[in-house]
């Protein structure tokens, strides 16, 4: 997406790949909003740390990082030795994978290089054709999220309000986003429309990253508490809300996705206000029976009991808020289940999430 | 309520008055809950500006310190003048009310004191009558929460857990306060429980006033993100819902509270989960003919834009977490209707909110 850096707009992807210099390139994701920045790194060592150290976060963005970094570990390769380069390449699949050990996009970004690469008979052969597969993953994520926008922006509006919660945007995965996807389409389209952006506590990605993306496109939005979307549903200011999954179950229509989620799908049936959710297909999972059988991580309790933000110095600091001596509960994710859900916007179409199932073969 | 302080655990109440000193006394709020210190002013025009500085806020605690205020800038009156000690009173009462503007308790407050001084003939006894009534108003906010307390404690029952948003607590009382004084009753009693805690952002009230009441009376507990409520409602994991009120329409039974107490209304009825709402008479609006008629403060934006805490070396600082760039919408109240509320916990019983107004002559 466009970002304007010192009066200088410019198109940027999350992750890409110099092949001249074998370097993948990174928003340093964890300076924003506050500073805009690329940082490239030389090794798939280093890029197994950019995505552990959460350089580079989001689902589609890990799983093209990881991509970009098999296929930099295999360019990184000397000699035409094949068992030692399998070996390697072993190895530095092993090492980008526990990055982030639950998460499924590496994974399978990493295994759709490799297939790739059995077409090659050298390694030199099998180099040039993981570069080749991991730009085609990259391309296939953007493709993707481009067409969830063209689906999308059908249900925005002019003169609509659109709620939306965390960030499910083009930081998280290559380009476009998920679940801000039709709101850059329809913004593109010459549509006037409004977004409420939850700061989404605790983590306040909402407030971070869907707002200074928001912002770059030059989208009307403002910031409320994740308090706030009550007295607005209940004023009827708000027409519609579009929100990411980080795991959609293809049996039962149920989402997963950021705590929080949930209420607000509550808030949206007692008021009679479309709940969409935008997913690339990658997120669902066809093999659970249940919403309940999702693990629900819990996280650090300080991510409740404080916040991380800019002191007017310019510095980045953490500061407690809750009192010293209480203890937290912090629950990172929860259900939300078929019969609050609108519809589900997929590359391949909107879905009612119990069409999910009988559409399998289109989606899967 | 108790308070340890290194080591040492005594009674305070959040506002008391030295008739030696001619000095209102006052927990400091602003640095709670990382430090607590009880600070003295001198004159009612000190009295006054802790008011407007926050230093002691919430209706009850307010409205106390507002009538201490006006006994103490009488007892500062010198001379048997009538007609002079009339202007001065005049003038005090002024001063104190333009403290808070909006609020109506020290209004009301002080009008209770000057009613009682009526009885008085000369200067010194309307002095003398001043700090009685000064005090009987503080006794009377003590038995009303205490009342509340005995009435609320009933539906805590033996290992239940219970949510609780903002602070209703006795800091914002003389003592005891309105939506903690069933919770304090049924500790005292000996029940077990467990109390989550919203923190309710965007002032945090949550995680650092009520954390920390529930804290200083041993009470068990956890502060959760405001999004994590919904999870627990659906996992069963909370049994029931008590929350204060700055508004409760005595006509409708409708209750404005601080922002998300309408989403928490919303979650607790799909869940079957009963939701109380603890208040004192005061708090009872007998004209208003609708919640819609509620004004709804809009406060700064930088209140949600981020957050005030304490950094590691000790120093509370406010840190910018939002996207510099963006702007917020900070409403600060919302109403819940009638029909989403069990019932009204009064200081005379616990009623349905439609039976406010057929209990009007009790509840005047």
């Amino acid at each position: 997406m466009k970002v304007t850096v010192q009066g200088r707009t410019r198109h940027f992807r999350t992750v890409t790949y110099d092949a001249m210099a074998n370097e993948v390139r990174l928003i340093e994701q964890r300076l924003l909003p506050h500073s805009f920045k690329i940082v490239a790194t030389k090794t798939h060592t280093e890029t197994a740390r950019a995505i552990s150290d959460m350089v580079v976060r989001g689902a589609g963005a890990i799983g093209a990082t990881a991509a970009y970094g098999l296929a930099q570990g295999a360019a990184n390769f000397h000699g035409n030795n094949m068992t030692r380069f399998k070996r390697h390449l072993q190895q530095v699949y092993q090492t980008l994978k526990a990055a982030r050990p639950t998460a499924v996009d590496p994974v399978n970004a990493m295994y759709q290089v490799m297939r790739v690469m059995c077409n090659g008979q050298t390694v030199e052969e099998k180099q040039a054709l993981a570069i080749a597969a991991a730009e085609e993953f990259a391309n296939e994520d953007v493709a993707h999220c481009e067409a969830i926008g063209r689906y999308g922006a059908r249900l925005i509006k002019d003169g609509m309000n659109v709620l939306t919660h965390c960030n499910a945007g083009w930081l998280a995965f290559v380009d476009v986003g998920s679940a801000t996807a039709p709101m850059f389409e329809a913004q593109g389209l010459g549509r006037k429309f409004h977004v409420f952006c939850d700061e989404t506590r605790p983590r306040c990605q909402g407030a971070t990253l869907t707002a200074w993306e928001l912002a770059q496109q030059h989208i009307s939005h403002q910031v409320i508490a994740d308090n706030a979307a009550g007295l607005l549903f209940d004023r009827g200011e708000i027409d519609l809300v579009v929100v990411g999954s980080d795991r959609t179950l293809g049996r039962t229509g149920e989402v997963a996705n950021k705590i929080g989620t949930y209420t607000k799908a509550v808030l949206a049936q007692r008021h009679n206000v479309p709940f969409y959710v935008a997913i690339p297909l990658s997120t669902i999972d066809w093999n659970l029976k249940s919403g309940r059988d999702i693990p629900i991580e819990e996280r650090s309790e300080s991510e409740v009991l404080g916040a991380w933000g800019m002191l007017k110095n310019g510095q980045r600091e953490y500061v407690r808020i809750a009192n010293p001596t209480s203890k937290a509960f912090n629950p990172g994710f929860d259900v939300t289940p078929a019969e609050l859900i609108t519809g589900i916007i997929t590359p391949k179409g909107i879905f009612a999430p119990e069409e999910l199932w009988q559409k399998r073969d289109v989606l899967r």
